[in-house]
């Protein structure tokens, strides 16, 4: 319990310690908080009064960063050590904090004024490709049933590059993208607004410590390297998409945006929801080999707010358990060639569909290719997106009373330019 | 005519003045520099003695940076300015820094004594592919001749994202990739070191000034966005490639590394050297159409030096005139959609082949994907790289006896790790 009040259903308990970064309207300096039920603590503030040297060495300079990445390179057992610390600062029996008025007032504000920021400065963005249903639905949709699934798709975790540059916090604005479209079936691309706009559920892992360039990192240590787990929406503009992505794969059909959440949960808090994944077959190479469950329980939801109503439908709901690749088995794959990554890249999961039609993590999924109707409440009906829609994922875990959750990423799809 | 002995087939000559980033033996500090001829100029050295003032207002604070990324953030006119005045200063004619012995001193280094490091902080590096030739080629080794160039291909220049972190600068050695990849056509993969280790002759364009999120860079003013060129070699692991990049593309056969020149030759330099680009056919659509110019008659050479030499023989011949969708082009299609460009950001040509088969732009191309030999000297025959094989990347413009070039782009491939 701490002594900072928090509802039961939080999202933000005193087992999650997620860190983010925040600004405030009496100090517009970006800076690194964690958050407790409906209040960010400021960090920065905790380390100017030295509540947090004996956990990080130079603790005023890192939590006075605007990015997570110096914090994150300083390893794993400093990101463990640091949540023990917040955990134990803010339990109700612990003074310190508790009873240090004026620094309560420094450090502690209500979640509903300040303002969050994009956690990381995200070197580089990749997406894996790694739910199966998923990827067999959008095979089946974009080649056929023959070609659904490729046939490296069981031995490897597929994934590719993605835009850094235009992966935004949870609660931005975005316009619709225009691009070359084909609207007639075998007739030429046209040059307009996206047609068939579409949102994709995500979740990323945040790298903590990355690896030296030929130095590739085991599936054993894959785990320590991981910072945390944020949700994420992939934005995807269908038609775009379908037009250029042979043979190279998605490019102005995905950067035009991309969402994350802004508190990022550890993998340490993730650690009791760790459950086995699916079953793979074939067995995966030895490099990709895992001994220990490496599969996470997290409670996935999709809501669609359509611009004519002021309600959210839930649109889907899902799990991070349904992904056939673990995040472990992501990195490892994406470094055996010596790839090098650096703190505060950003590593996606791809959609993560489940195995029923009302687990499927896209509209594109949700409406099969536009071939039917997604019903909203009040008989409002979508195929894909319509501009000033808006979207909101979210995600928890929840075992034996305990919750940790990741709050909401949130989006609004505007008009395209003029 | 510059008073620093500059040898007339340089590639420095006073009609250059790239800009790039160096270290000395008693100055480990990565600062801004220029060369000229066989003679780096470090740029905070002038900066400090007050000679730059008059076109950088924080002269000091931009060229110690140890990119380039905050000069180029200043915008062209400050990157023409800056251009000429250290035209200027190194003429001939000219006594301010001619005469001034300790200053030459303290900021004129024998290129042979300095380190260069990475240009600039690439937040995003995408990769176009848009020589037809080289498209056509591949795509016939790739998927047969029938689908060897895809429909969208004509329409718009086809890209995809790269990674950022393994752009390393001319001289850097890469280990040869492992990975799984197809051995026996028609079998299960296997994980190993790549047996098909390739070159891509590319040039790429380094973004000066980017844009905002959701506000394209219009063909008009694309070329006012970029800063430079280098050379660059974006290494391909082929079967790496072949058996991973379905559907989504590219991804550990080239994150590996990817290699550029020291010197970022400005779009300035390059101007004299502007030519019309292929007919384009169909005409492009409005948002890509070109009123003026927008090819450079650039000169381009590959040479390999295999292990078991000590001599370099030259297995291609191209010229960057070649490519069918230009640099602002690319530039522009890139942003259409929205996305957002920064002041760093890296965009590669894509391999650079000609219509003849001596100006192909990698090895798949030039053994014809293993089918024949290419002929080196004394006897030597490659199909792909070996382990310790070297590589240099060369290019250069000549006109009414003016000549830019960009020194090389050299790399080494090692073994891979044990």
């Amino acid at each position: 319990m701490s002594f900072i009040d928090t509802k039961p259903d939080s999202d933000f308990s005193i087992h999650n310690i997620p860190f983010g970064i925040i600004s405030t309207p009496h100090n517009a300096a970006p800076r690194v908080a964690t958050r407790i039920g409906d209040f960010a603590i400021d960090l920065s503030a905790l380390a100017q009064a030295g509540l947090l040297s004996s956990v990080v060495a130079d603790a005023q300079g890192v939590f006075s960063q605007p990015t997570l990445n110096l914090f994150m390179s300083l390893g794993k057992p400093v990101w463990s050590a640091t949540r023990k610390h917040l955990q134990k600062l803010l339990s109700a029996s612990e003074a310190t904090l508790r009873d240090n008025k004026d620094l309560l007032e420094r450090a502690v504000f209500p979640i509903n004024t300040v303002k969050t920021h994009i956690p990381a400065n995200i070197g580089d963005y990749t997406d894996f490709y790694a739910s199966k249903e998923h990827a067999t639905n959008v095979g089946i949709m974009f080649r056929g049933k023959e070609n659904a699934l490729m046939p490296n798709w069981t031995h490897l975790p597929v994934g590719y590059h993605g835009r850094a540059s235009s992966v935004v916090i949870s609660g931005t604005e975005l316009k619709r993208p225009q691009g070359q479209r084909v609207v007639v079936k075998g007739e030429a691309p046209q040059f307009g607004p996206s047609l068939r706009m579409d949102c994709e559920l995500e979740m990323a892992f945040l790298v903590g410590t990355g690896n030296n360039l030929g130095e590739p990192i085991t599936i054993d240590n894959a785990k320590d390297h991981m910072f945390g787990v944020v949700l994420m929406n992939d934005w995807s503009a269908r038609d775009i998409q379908a037009w250029e992505y042979v043979p190279l794969g998605p490019f102005l059909g995905k950067n035009f945006g991309t969402t994350v959440s802004a508190w990022v949960v550890t993998m340490d808090a993730l650690e009791p929801f760790l459950v086995n994944g699916p079953v793979q077959d074939p067995k995966p190479m030895a490099y990709l080999a895992e001994s220990t469950a490496s599969a996470y329980d997290i409670n996935l939801e999709v809501k669609l707010k359509p611009a004519e109503s002021s309600k959210y439908s839930v649109i889907s709901r899902s799990n991070l358990k349904y992904m056939y690749w673990s995040f472990a088995q992501q990195l490892t794959h994406h470094t055996v060639n010596g790839c090098n990554m650096r703190s505060g890249d950003l590593c996606g999961s791809g959609t993560i569909s489940g195995p029923t039609e009302d687990s499927f993590g896209s509209l594109l999924e949700l409406s099969w290719s536009g071939a039917k109707d997604i019903q909203l409440e009040d008989g409002i009906t979508r195929k894909f997106l319509k501009d000033n829609d808006e979207m909101i994922l979210a995600g928890w875990c929840e075992k034996d009373g305990v919750r940790v959750g990741f709050g909401e990423c949130h989006g609004k799809i505007l008009p395209a330019r003029v």
